[in-house]
């Protein structure tokens, strides 16, 4: 975790206060159902919770201190629950081993993960999807290979970006769904010395569901899962960067990352504004992206499990969640606040001379009776033309000025090919199968 | 894609044959709904079909001599087209664009190969279940971190791979949702010349889903998705290859690849059985997962699409298909096959004297009244002297000759610690999860 | 391996023929070895040799059809040699291992590969050159995040690739080094029944030096070194595909890849000139990258060896040789026939109206007595007049017309520090540096 | 970085206090060549210097203030130190730009990232070294595919591995001199407006040599480079610490990770001693691997620089070079103090009842006169009754004890194919390569 890219509340999740509360929720949880099925005495859970409830905090540094003498940490952590909570402390964590706490705080910890990363999304959603409408109508040009192809609008650009991240929701609520498993099975998952009813129960109140067979651990094919899907998220993400990234160009400038009033770019050269944001969002990407590899590396543990996937898990854990959690905020911002310029959208759409619109005019030309060879012969030479002006002479104009051209089409004919209109009039339909809504 | 790691009915997906075959029912089905919607000649769809039917088969070597010429695949395609099916072709593909082709077509072949890969999976899960339920209290060594724990039985394993795979299953079908739709949008995606109801007819004539929003192109987020699933899928593969390679290990040999009966291991050596096949799907395993990066990678094109994607897609659309359909086959035939070693397992188990059962003596002795202090050393210095002889001495027996101990527990007592039935008792609950019955 | 994407000399190196020729060089080697040091009779070795030599080509078919029998591709493979070449192929291979083999033929064709590879970068760096000194004083404008920044020189662009390649090829020398070793050290590297002498010998023949210490392979570290260099040269390979696509944006275009006279861009439109090349080069980058972790997995093998790394082997040893080899050639002929458009650069230089230059205004105004704040202010109002009006109003008239301005710096003062001459009087100097020479 | 996987002397090299000291130090070389080269006053050099010497310390929390408010790191420094200095820190920094100072400091802290990674591996070299001639006669089995093939040493296990870091240290030196350079060649690379000779001054003050040719940035694919270069180290570690999880399993025991003589395996179980140090190397190397893609992503930044490769290196510069010292260190720590068990390793090479041996039996026979074929049959049907009782039965035995074998082998000559020794004869010749000197 990179402080200057880490959100509070997604820190909090990783932070040791919460993976001991939530031990301790796992472990008394646990003691509830025992005593339910009378295998410890009735009031032992109940006082574990009441003493919990009047003692200090975790004191971490108590737990550190007794993990480092027995190189164990759950064994630390309920040694130091014992001094908190009194001797009947002694009935936690009966038949359980370590990987039933470690790998269900793990699950609580992905969930809870998975719920900010989903309300990011749905912030991002919203944003997209208010400048989609905004723009829905703003002409701007197509690019294919960079070139310049035909015309769309800027918010068809965002309602991609838009339908993009709504698949990404649905894949992430599928992560989440596979991560947020409880295991409480025992040393090699056989539950030979607690009762399975115990797991349902902590499942129920950890919010999980019991995972239907575990070795020692919870199978490892669940989170590789997990970050393989935050590795595609990032990469929607650094497309819409990326698209941002392009439109500031100095040379294009159809859109820029916001500047306050008073910021300075550069010194003395007002065009320095540069978009730091979305070049950021490019670099966090491929860390998020990179995190994926080792994930699925971690699948194949030996036998009923080594430990092997624990380290990669306190990177990654951390470092994906808390990294994308702060990239998708990032762009939700960079696209909320964007400046938007139609007036230059339209100079380049118009700085090819009408260009762009040769293909319309070439089947015109068919249409009207021309051969395809003649016709592409007159849309060429009128085409050449322009091209060499670089833009300074008008296609339009040169069509209707060249007699074997208006042998077949009028000036009239020749203008309705040049509409925008035309590449548009289907805009509202696809807002409608993006959005459900035209407006 | 290696001969010998490939199978033909995912390898004819990939043929030129199939993708031409799948680029003219694309081309006329939409050549049918322009005829429906009154674009086109209403028997200009009917001719083209009918002409096509009777045609000899597609010449690849002829439109690989015109796209040699036109540097461009769809043109060199029609063109043949046009050659065999005659004057009505030249209304194929109007309004269209050449990704309308190709993208649709790779939704297709990718949809294609996800129905044979879930059927790879299906026919994993029944040799996986067969024999879980063959295994079922085949008592075995459960191991964590290589070392012996605590007993389960062979059948369990079987069972969480059972689990993994039925979990793989469902990841797949999301795939193949995500990536099973079509674009019939024109040049940048905004139907400028061609009617959406085009698209909507085609989608249904070829088993897709109507893509929402596309650019020029299918967004790469859908097939980033199923690429990652597929590393997943085959780090689960390399996770029951490992089992199999940790099993025929010399020292191990609870179980082995299948040896047919007059096979030679090498030359004169009996004992070298080598689980070359597990071995090779490690292997295999890797390969599929390098694909996964490329494919993420291949997301953020530029604006409305640039071509950086189509060669990868070339390398890893047939080679991650087959690959893993491979895979999954070769698994599914090492399972089937597999010579598994009961009396090993056995032989195993009780190797350490008896030592995977002292955390029940121990405690035992606790309920029996003795202080955790001096339970843990009555069964320490027995359990030491059973860990020095190698296993040859027998914790039961010298428990059971030592009066500290036997002033707390009978023989009886004692010797109900060693029982290997205890382990198993919710054998049959973790079946009835994993499988929807015992038996 | 993609046909489209393949070369013959590197395909040649993977062909059967190819590694079946070397298979049998080591063995006769070997032989000769042995019979040198009296193991085996003196003429054995020149009996198979001559017997070799006036034998037909190998019989691939007759090969195969042996492995499907014998499952073990060296057994068939001598077998093939013993009808070939007579009695005396029974000499061969004694005291050897198939890894033997298999792993020295790998380094002979890692080598050859290198080999290509690094002509193929010289041919590079020489058309690198040609242009670079070709462009050396040609102004365009340099860009920090694709925002204009200060003047460079085109050739410096060409000259940070040449410097860039000059290094990738000694990383090259250094990967080819690193996998060019000779392991004839039978069943486990012990030489238990071979001479090291034998070894020896045959590295020297073979053109390789002998691996030290080798278990039952050539450990894997140095094939993943391999690999991760070529990664590292796909990536410089992607660095310069990308300058390019970015150069002949619509907006920018200042260098084109080209085109030949007659070539059509697409149907009408003049401007459609797509960069495909260098955005098939970036998607080729992908996959060589893909190639290394599978590389760098394979290194932990079992014990004295596992399999795992084979079929790996099988895979990224042809595709990313193969790949590298291809994008390097058509990288070399992008840069080779680069359409380069020196006064679209000057315009785009010259597009901001002058506001590349105003840090120097302002630098010569405080260095003329302006306090910093005062000469902030007064170039700050004349950019933004600029910057408002798109770059058609220019800042150095603007400044001369400026008294505040003139207060301090005459009207040559001011045209001075608008000289591009400026920023270029140290190219000879980088030149030199990456060169050695500055013309 | 993860606290438990760092360790303090890299950790420091990533200081906030470490990197302005850096920053400094580069600045202040700066202004001294400018002040030789008569640019800035002579004296101005000497004050800073001197003003920085009788300073408190930087004031991390105070530049941060500053940065909060400008956005700006390296202004947010440079303001702090004209507070610290005085106001002859005005002509700091100038003609240089941020990335000359960035770059160029991350140059010396990968530097010397590097000189403690070389000297982890040196420690690791003289351990493996002593250990390797320690154990360079005890002899082990050699394994093959996980089964036993022929004898070996373990200390040529080691020496294998010394050889492989051997040839890590000589690639971490290449890696080194790639990233050890810098660049002081201001806005675009040109040296507008700063001399080529303060460049070369600073970096040999800093111990880096100058960049030939830079942009705004040094070239990444030097830092990719040597990113790579620790992902192959990476994999070196993972291998050996996967050879010490085997040998620890429960069936094979050979080597055992050192337990104090006090410490608990794991409650009463003496069996459970885990391999916790080398499965953790397992998971640290995934991670370094990991961010070998993020490295090469980085390379193919747009024209002189986009700043996407920052947020990269910000997380990567530190976690690779802290994960991989500590990983070194722990590798180290694992070697020097394994447990080595000859007798466990003895036990497991008879345990097959002598059929490792039976390939030179075999030999011996054909030698002696025997078929082929008929060798074989010998052979074989002693050694299957071997195998069947599980290494009970003795093959030198039942050889001896069959009269077809003895027809050609008298019972010393069947002894003499039994000899160890055979197998350990050419220890010497390997050593000596290896390490130069055979003791």
């Amino acid at each position: 975790m990179i402080p200057r890219y880490s959100r509070p509340e997604m820190v909090s999740i990783w932070a040791p206060e919460t993976r001991f509360q939530i031990w301790f929720e796992i472990e008394a949880h646990a003691l509830d159902a025992m005593a339910e099925l009378g295998i410890v005495p009735k009031d032992a859970a109940a006082k574990v919770w009441d003493a919990h409830r009047n003692a200090p905090p975790f004191d971490i540094a108590r737990i550190d201190a007794i993990e480092a003498e027995t190189k164990h940490d759950v064994i630390a952590f309920l040694t130091h629950v014992s001094e908190r909570t009194g001797p009947e402390a002694r009935f936690l964590h009966q038949g359980m081993t370590s990987s039933d706490v470690l790998d269900t705080c793990l699950a609580v910890q992905l969930a809870r993960a998975a719920d900010i990363l989903i309300a990011d999304i749905d912030a991002l959603l919203a944003v997209l999807k208010r400048r989609a409408f905004e723009h829905k109508l703003t002409p701007t040009i197509g690019r294919s290979h960079g070139i310049h192809a035909e015309p769309v609008t800027f918010g068809l650009k965002l309602a991609e970006a838009y339908a993009e991240f709504s698949r990404n929701r649905a894949r992430l609520l599928s992560a989440r769904a596979d991560v947020a498993t409880c295991a409480i099975s025992g040393a090699v998952g056989t539950f030979a010395n607690i009762d399975p009813r115990v797991e349902a129960y902590v499942a129920e109140k950890m919010g999980l569901t019991p995972e239907p067979v575990s070795t020692q651990v919870i199978p490892r094919d669940r989170h590789a899962m997990f970050f393989a899907t935050l590795g595609v998220i990032a990469s929607s993400i650094e497309r819409l960067a990326i698209e941002v990234r392009h439109l500031q160009r100095t040379e294009v400038l159809e859109a820029e990352e916001y500047f306050s009033p008073g910021q300075k770019g550069s010194s003395a050269m007002p065009h320095k504004r540069n978009p730091v944001l979305t070049e950021n969002l490019t670099g966090l990407a491929r860390m998020v992206r990179g995190y994926v590899t080792p994930a699925l590396e971690n699948v194949a543990l030996w036998h009923e499990r080594d430990i092997s996937h624990s380290s990669v898990e306190r990177y990654i854990g951390p470092d994906a969640t808390v990294t994308l959690d702060f990239a998708l905020a990032r762009l939700t911002g960079v696209v909320d606040k964007l400046l938007v310029y139609p007036e230059r959208m339209m100079k380049n759409i118009n700085r090819m001379g009408g260009l762009i619109h040769s293909q319309r005019v070439l089947l015109a030309l068919t249409q009207a009776g021309a051969s395809r060879e003649d016709a592409y012969k007159l849309v060429q030479r009128n085409a050449m033309k322009v091209w060499e002006s670089d833009g300074a002479l008008s296609l339009e104009e040169l069509l209707k000025a060249d007699p074997d051209v208006t042998h077949y089409l009028s000036a009239d004919e020749i203008a309705d090919r040049f509409d925008l209109g035309y590449h548009l009039k289907h805009v509202d339909t696809i807002f409608g199968r993006v959005f459900g809504a035209t407006s």
